[in-house]
């Protein structure tokens, strides 16, 4: 064991596991996923560790990481340890950063149980860290929703809605349907109706889209009718992944009032594999934007309530030598923080569920740059995105990657979100 | 064994369980459910027939109903049940409507098994029937809308919105609160801003409302990115559900726009305890509406879209002698079909999972008191609805039971849907 005690964010820990400087997963991230390897095919929980996976299911059965009395981490999703709630969450943290640093043996010179328990995460293949079953979106970036209004055309006075200042906006959106960075997308079709068509078709997408996102982890669940307070969102909130909200901007035109977006939003959403928990973003917490008029009393917050995270897109053509930037944003601009949108949805009584996802919305800031999705870079598909690598771009096409990235940087270290990717396969 | 095989929708059929005239669950029903009783807590799936339940789970496992070499009825949820296909609904249905018909001794002359297999349902508790991960909701009934959009008098020239008729138009719900009918049911607070207020507060909510509907639930899962045929419905279809939609319309009014509802639905959503197969519907298949015009190929549809059911809501305030009805009225009215609403749900590629509930919405029919929900029958509180026992409503009151129900009726004999109830308990 080591000597001193040292808290999990210290930005002075070590591991014994070799990090690179700019990796996403150093000793002070620490994320969860879930992952299986070709000699055991078995899903099973790990922590990322610089470009290795730590077998934290080996570790509980082998006595050292010893969090409930009954296993959590061998199970095919974390539901189970997130529902355990906020204690329970940060003695495991607490116990992975013990069992990793370069000063403790127990773990370190313990050659055939390092042996196994760390394996390259090149060579696994990661899952789904949870089975989601509430997605919620939100748009919680002013830019986004202004920008959005302007394109559309539908600004007056270069106002939101009424609503918008009063209550982080949030919809419904479809859980069954999310799926773990690296799984093909295939384009959808729909009913589409141009602005000069007599009446609609059935067809291929045509202005297939990316929307750059992040969503909140759900880990332990309210009771229904039983809203979660301003003051224990962090017994509820377990972390953060990246999120790609995949639009189909042409099917959505024509379907989205008056009920909301659906079939152009419902046939895949791709998340990051690595849930980075909020324990570990603690050190990167600021203010976010002043908000005016200020918000009612059960949404009223002071302090250091958004996150200092820089978050990208890129397009990686099939084929291409390199990925394209698309956007570079920053977390820290949203309007509405985490912590608010997870007190409205609750507010009126609706329960939420270990694996629950609640996504930002578009991620878009106001410098140049920074607009997280096509529909706005493009202006709806009227000027077109020019690529790094030559070619440009109206909306997707088959064939293109898009991987999100985000971190959080510290002073000679990243606390990072890893990717969230996902390519566009042709049409059925 | 019985000598003549008969189809388990044959009128002529007997049970040798007594089943009253009126009674919604006769032989040639046999809706499927989870159930527990005093004696013994576990939850597991039952059949009703008449005032009883049969218990499939006990049949399992003494052997007399195989469906699948791992048992299926003795978990807490039929979604196991759910997910094997409509081969083997069809092969359940038909073993345990010969094992309930009055000329076979297997069950019936087997006292000590028959004893053990048949429980009273009025000592039961009955359970959600599937655990529901996917819930989306619809607005099929053309009534409905017309009647919704006339009342906040957005009408121009008494039309609906241009898709309107060239899509079921759906927005996905909210899963994880749906319960069983008799599940107490809390008045949300929200965000609320009247006409003439300057700015919203948080409170209590006072314009809480009922909307019955039916639900399509999903039995076989399809593939992300592999929409379902409409000649392929069946094999995904299950059966269906009373369903209440309960809705704070006074939240909706404020927080709909632009992205659709969410708290104002989020809090809670009633279906009742027993899922009637559509193969016990099937005699009651009609022609729905006449489609103009005529829907794009992949929603075209002719012969028995719809089900001839009528469906009912009652308010029963508390300490009253008898509920006050709200509202009768026909389900075969809906202008979508369930058949139409699934392949389009799936149509870009959005998968369903067993359990999934598809909503009807407000099944509204253009007879007088047809009425299905109280924003249409008092038009949005500007007139009140006399109740039968004297008193009256714009709006739910705390202590008032919203009471659906809905059956088919045969020659003599009623295939029904039976209740789901819920009654407003105060706001916390």
């Amino acid at each position: 064991m080591p000597t001193i005690r040292q808290h999990p964010n210290d930005p002075a820990l070590r591991s014994f596991v070799d990090v690179r400087k700019e990796s996403h997963f150093p000793i002070q991230n620490l994320p969860f996923g879930i992952f299986s390897t070709a000699s055991n095919p078995a899903r099973r929980a790990g922590v990322a560790i610089g470009d290795w996976i730590l077998d934290i299911a080996l570790l509980e059965q082998a006595g050292l990481l010893a969090i409930h009395p009954d296993p959590v981490f061998s199970k095919t999703t974390l539901n189970d340890f997130l529902a355990l709630g906020r204690p329970r969450w940060v003695a495991a943290r607490e116990r992975i950063s013990e069992l990793l640093r370069h000063d403790n043996p127990a773990l370190q010179d313990n050659q055939p149980l390092r042996a196994q328990a760390l394996h390259p995460m090149a060579e696994a293949t990661l899952h789904l860290p949870a089975a989601v079953s509430g997605f919620s979106d939100f748009l919680l970036s002013k830019e986004h929703a202004t920008n959005c209004i302007d394109i559309v055309g539908g600004a007056k006075d270069g106002k939101l809605w009424p609503n918008w200042h009063h209550l982080p906006m949030g919809y419904n959106s479809r859980a069954s349907s999310v799926v773990v960075s690296g799984t093909p997308v295939r384009r959808p079709s729909g009913q589409l109706k141009g602005k000069t068509d007599e009446a609609p078709h059935f067809g291929v997408c045509a202005q297939l889209d990316f929307e750059l996102e992040t969503a909140l982890v759900i880990g332990k669940p309210n009771e229904q009718g039983t809203p979660i307070a301003l003051a224990d969102v962090e017994e509820h909130a377990f972390g953060i992944v990246l999120l790609n909200d995949w639009s189909a901007r042409d099917i959505q035109q024509w379907e989205a009032q008056p009920l909301g977006v659906f079939n152009s939003k419902n046939f895949a959403t791709s998340i990051s594999p690595w849930i980075v928990t909020l324990d570990a973003l603690e050190p990167f917490r600021v203010a976010g934007p002043e908000q005016d008029p200020a918000p009612l009393p059960y949404l009223r917050q002071s302090g250091k309530c958004n996150i200092d995270a820089q978050v990208e897109a890129a397009i990686w053509p099939q084929g291409a030598a390199r990925p394209s930037t698309v956007c570079r944003s920053e977390l820290k601009t949203i309007y509405w923080s985490f912590a608010q949108q997870l007190v409205h949805q609750t507010s009126a009584g609706c329960n939420v569920q270990p694996g629950d996802l609640l996504g930002s919305g578009t991620v878009s800031s106001s410098a140049p740059g920074s607009l997280a999705c096509l529909f706005e870079v493009t202006r709806d598909g009227s000027q077109r995105f020019e690529l790094e690598q030559g070619g440009s771009r109206m909306y997707l096409e088959d064939g293109d990657q898009v991987t999100l990235t985000g971190w959080c940087q510290g002073d000679g270290y990243r606390v990072g979100f890893g990717h969230c990717e996902g390519r566009i396969i042709p049409a059925w």
